[in-house]
């Protein structure tokens, strides 16, 4: 199959058009109308087959993925998305599996309001490039640098879920139907928390997107904004599933370490803090205090029996 | 070596920064200002190693040639370039290529005055995805599909010198000395016609740049434009080194369905065709006119001894 003939076939997605693209797949470029006052934020993830997913896993699942980590960093700068581009490497061109990577490409921007405007088709090693551009007025995107001292540190949502899921596909964690269900379907399907960003517009003076691991994302915070954390284990939110794993030393290091979560981590002043919970909960939303924001440098996990000793974790400060 | 060492030190170019980037590598998303009244055009191409570029190639020259196949498309459409993102997978952190790559990157950056704003790294297979985005206003964003029958067809310099120093590349051709240099030079390190894309603005009525082939673009161009295509072949110029290859047969299939060019190809009604040379060669362009847009559907190319056969070239209509 030709690479215009797969693109004519499986990319150039039958979805509801947005005005502001004004050339879309087709050409040499796409042109795109960003309206005035507006800013253009845009992030590119590349997912590699056996590295970020199982190369075996369901095609829908993988376009799942790639699009909704890409929207999950625009959700962290609490941008509006728009538009998607999109560079496919495969082994050889399986119209199966095309098709269902396509369908899964299909509900994404359809249920996000997104449009897939370009990129490239070749063969290759199986990989996925995605680039996400939304916008957002300059004045409320948020960085990772506005966290000050006194902050709150919430969550959108449980943590964990997604390093337990990875381990029961890879046989390494026995977990029972429902529960196993669900940390794979965290773990394939990631929700990006891009309603969350938005609502959050103007109040959040930090945020992130988990996906290197609790620990990490919120090190990268405090390093840009030049503070310390202390989070308390016992509000960090757990889903019953992953509660109902045994290994309690499993557990803390999934929540802890584990990445591919892409729950949004971001700070929030004190006085801010009711009217963000009630703004995000407007869009079914959750805004979960777990810590606080220190002058002190360093990150700390706090719990009944003292610190835990991130070491021992697995972390490694950097 | 760490993916955050890799970007602080590799990635995070110490370039000439640009005002309308105001955020740029290092949080979750750029944040880019497009100026009132100009459109954004973007262009995401990828390539892999040993498929798009020999993967024992200079790292620098790799660089050169991910950013200058997206300028390409940028000036293709006759938009100026502002800003690159950039993901990386390669098979390990070798610190020498990636300063060699690096250099390469920061090279093409300032000459082009672009700033590389993001991306992605991860260990993978030699892959590079580079997205330029450039800006125009919408009047003068040059499509495929602006050819008339009467347009002149012209070109901005020789074809098939890429063709042709890949097979040397590759042992198939002799070519001599300073010849070899030149065809070698013009595979590995194309030239983007940015100059040129922006110069014809609103006088050029279609524009593609040369990447498949001259017959293939020209395919893309007349199937958008919904006209046919008469190409003159003693008109098609060829390089000094083009000429020095003995076989007449090679030289017809490189310049015809040969790649990597990265020359335009753009239309011209023909009252503006003196205007556009002009204006082309104020900026040290060329414009050379190889045939012209046709009412009659198809590509055809013809010479003193009357129509080559395109499918002896290897041509595959479609």
């Amino acid at each position: 199959m030709h690479e215009f003939d797969i693109i004519a076939k499986y990319l150039n997605l039958n979805t509801t058009p947005r005005k502001d693209v004004l050339c879309g797949v087709g050409d040499d470029c796409a042109l795109l109308k960003v309206p005035q006052g507006q800013r253009l934020a845009v992030s590119m993830d590349t997912l590699i087959g056996d590295v970020h997913f199982p190369a075996d896993a369901d095609a829908k699942a993988i376009a799942h993925k790639a699009i909704a980590v890409n929207l999950s960093d625009l959700a962290a700068c609490s941008a509006e998305p728009a538009w998607l581009t999109l560079s496919l490497s495969m082994p050889q061109a399986d119209e199966k599996w095309l098709a269902a990577f396509s369908e899964g490409l299909s509900e994404m921007v359809e249920h996000f309001a997104v449009q897939l405007v370009g990129g490239d088709t070749c063969r290759g090693p199986l990989s996925i490039t995605v680039q996400a551009h939304g916008l957002v007025p300059q004045k409320v995107f948020a960085q990772r640098s506005g966290a000050k001292a006194g902050d709150l540190v919430c969550v959108t949502g449980p943590l964990g879920d997604a390093a337990l899921g990875l381990l029961h596909y890879k046989g390494e964690l026995a977990a029972s139907g429902a529960d196993a269900d669900y940390l794979l379907q965290r773990y394939l399907r990631p929700y990006p928390r891009v309603a969350a960003g938005i609502a959050m517009r103007g109040r959040a003076s930090a945020a992130i997107d988990i996906s290197d691991g609790l620990l990490a994302d919120v090190q990268h915070l405090s390093n840009a904004s030049g503070v310390g954390v202390v989070i308390r284990w016992d509000q960090i939110p757990l889903s019953d599933a992953a509660r109902a794993v045994a290994d309690q030393q499993l557990i803390k290091r999934a929540v802890l370490t584990g990445g591919d979560d892409y729950e949004l981590c971001f700070t929030v002043p004190e006085d801010q803090f009711e009217a963000t919970q009630k703004a995000l909960a407007m869009v079914g939303e959750k805004c979960i205090p777990i810590g606080r924001i220190s002058g002190k440098p360093g990150v700390r996990v706090v719990s009944d029996e003292g610190d835990i000793n991130l070491e021992k974790m697995g972390y490694r400060h950097f």
